[in-house]
């Protein structure tokens, strides 16, 4: 099969470099705005790759918005598949991408976009097509697991961590996407849509973790727990609950050992119980492995369960109670079921409450909000 | 597509159970000895199923190897397909059911016997479509890591803690398989042939875990390590090295704080790095799942790499060096990194030897031998 890559950067040379090692999948054209790397299949000019007919599949290796939403549709739209590792366009376009790609007879697929290298995806739709999901959570972004690990293991302020993910290239010079929780957001959406054929938009809470601090870090640790930052879904008839933010696991849960950049993804349900994918979340190979995986199963035709968006799900606020803890500087008023003062720190142990009580609690304000949860 | 359910157990039914809520799985018929189920499509004339033209697929669920082999070469022979949770009777002969499959145009699957639930084998051959798998290594055996957790957490005596698992349902009264090895060994085979297109026979060490104690745990405990059972392979060139043992953990491994009867499986490669497959590896339902999983497959004609046993490997015991750790209570003579005395039992920590040399030192005596990994 001959293929193109969309943008040569991190991915787009990762996915090079492996497809060369492969005798099935050949690199036709590589489109490079600037013809930086000087490989001599490079061009700048999109229509050479859409006019060429032996190109059947183009792997979307740009990252943002536009134009990478534009050149996926071009695609789809000249009948050739597309495979995509760009969580931001992906959540943000993918029932427009899975219906042009249906009219067209082509396929859209982008398990890199959620969990990199770890066949998550694929898991979430293999035991779909058995049974209901239950829920589904997970350490998705690996930037800020590196951060809180780092604060964790070596007892360090949040922006020591930050810029050691920075110097080992885990973490970009603008971090927001990943400690502002909009990455986990993208993935949380895209994953969302394999467990329960709808497709829904960015309405859900979603809580930064930057303003989680050392002393946070050490009086957790002192009431033996580890925040992880969690992405999670689940559904009630036509509802759903979804929300992006810390979570407090016990020191002996598995997502409380999930070191460094790693990411580990949970997929409850009746039969299968939980069953949890593990692996490197992000990097050029990981990355671009998840890629070849995609061109691999639609050269072999090979498809779990058709993906479909039909169902239509309202967000709801008030669908299931959790325990939370509200750190501030100051006591808040409240029925709360203990207050612990640590320093100059007040940490608010919430009763079960719905996420609509929760966001009344704590409204505009820069509170550090976790879930206690029961994993 | 209909089929029939060759034992009607508790992996039976359950294949059962889940197939009656899909719409394209029919179970036609049911061999069972004693008919004591009392369901209406149960026979116990194996002849009535082969004969059955509408019949494509069976399910084995008998266990152990004779009748099992001869029934499941007779369905192969009779151009039916073939899933099986049997590790048993696939450790010993899956060399001729994948040949006969092939010659009769039928499939043979077995992703069930191997982690239960968890897609560990459909992973392991999706990361080897792909590249070279480097090594695999996990927990196999959810009767045995019960135990362990369970005399590490509530510090119990082996004994007491395998009453409670036969108690609870997770060891059987003869819990020999699990806690000497055959069942690892068995999974360890298997696993084998999907990572490196070889079968290799039971030939490679594999250590018993009955002879663990509360103050061999203890101690462990006492230099923060945590002792798991773990099979697991690699290669180099044409040889192969493979155990089933102790290995001793770091307290925040994530194999460390594997609890209860869970497993988790680890596939090693370049370009993924580590990728981890967690949950429950054995009951009712999840193992019906994989089975129920590899009918769909089937029937969609999924597969993502041909399975080969074309590959002839060696075992050898003088691949890689590794350090152990023995217990006696006596001091055993030798080139030690260091011996610790801990009540009666004296701990030997090797330098870093190869496998021959471990076999030397510990030859037939009823030491405890661990290994103390790398991972």
């Amino acid at each position: 099969m001959k293929i193109a890559i969309l943008g040569f950067g991190t991915v787009g040379s990762g996915v090079y470099e492996i497809a060369k090692t492969l005798k099935n999948i050949e690199v036709k054209k590589v489109l490079e705005k600037d013809l930086m790397s000087k490989i001599n299949i490079a061009t700048n000019n999109y229509d050479e790759i859409i006019n060429d007919k032996e190109i059947e599949l183009i792997v979307e290796c740009m990252g943002g918005l536009h134009p990478a939403y534009e050149f996926i549709m071009k695609a789809i739209q000249n009948k050739k598949s597309v495979v995509s590792a760009n969580k931001a366009v992906i959540a943000k376009y993918l029932d427009e991408f899975l219906k042009t790609a249906k009219e067209n007879n082509v396929e859209f697929c982008f398990e890199a976009s959620v969990g990199g290298g770890i066949p998550c995806l694929a898991g979430i739709q293999k035991i779909h097509r058995i049974e209901n999901i239950d829920k589904f959570y997970g350490i998705f972004n690996g930037t800020s697991n590196f951060i809180l690990d780092n604060m964790y293991r070596f007892e360090n302020e949040f922006f020591t961590s930050l810029k050691t993910a920075q110097k080992l290239g885990y973490a970009e010079a603008d971090p927001s996407a990943d400690i502002d929780g909009y990455d986990v957001t993208n993935k949380v959406i895209i994953s969302f849509t394999l467990a329960y054929d709808g497709f829904i938009k960015n309405e859900f809470p979603c809580f930064t973790m930057k303003n989680i601090t050392k002393e946070d870090i050490l009086y957790f640790k002192k009431q033996s727990f580890v925040a992880k930052y969690i992405g999670e879904a689940t559904t009630k008839g036509n509802e759903y609950e979804a929300s992006v933010m810390l979570n407090l696991f016990p020191i002996n849960a598995l997502e409380a050992n999930v070191l460094g950049n790693y990411n580990i993804i949970t997929v409850q349900s009746h039969t299968m119980g939980e069953v949890k994918f593990y692996g490197q979340g992000a990097g050029k190979l990981p990355t671009a492995n998840a890629i070849i995986q995609d061109i691999l199963d639609i050269q072999a035709k090979i498809s779990f369960n058709p993906i479909s968006i039909e169902k239509k799900y309202t967000y709801s606020s008030n669908l299931f109670k959790h325990k939370y803890v509200i750190r501030s500087n100051e006591e808040l008023k409240g029925n709360f079921e203990r207050i612990d003062r640590d320093g100059n720190n007040f940490y608010h142990y919430t009763k079960e409450i719905i996420q609509a009580d929760l966001l009344k609690l704590v409204e505009e304000k820069d509170y550090l909000v976790v879930k206690l949860n029961e994993y």
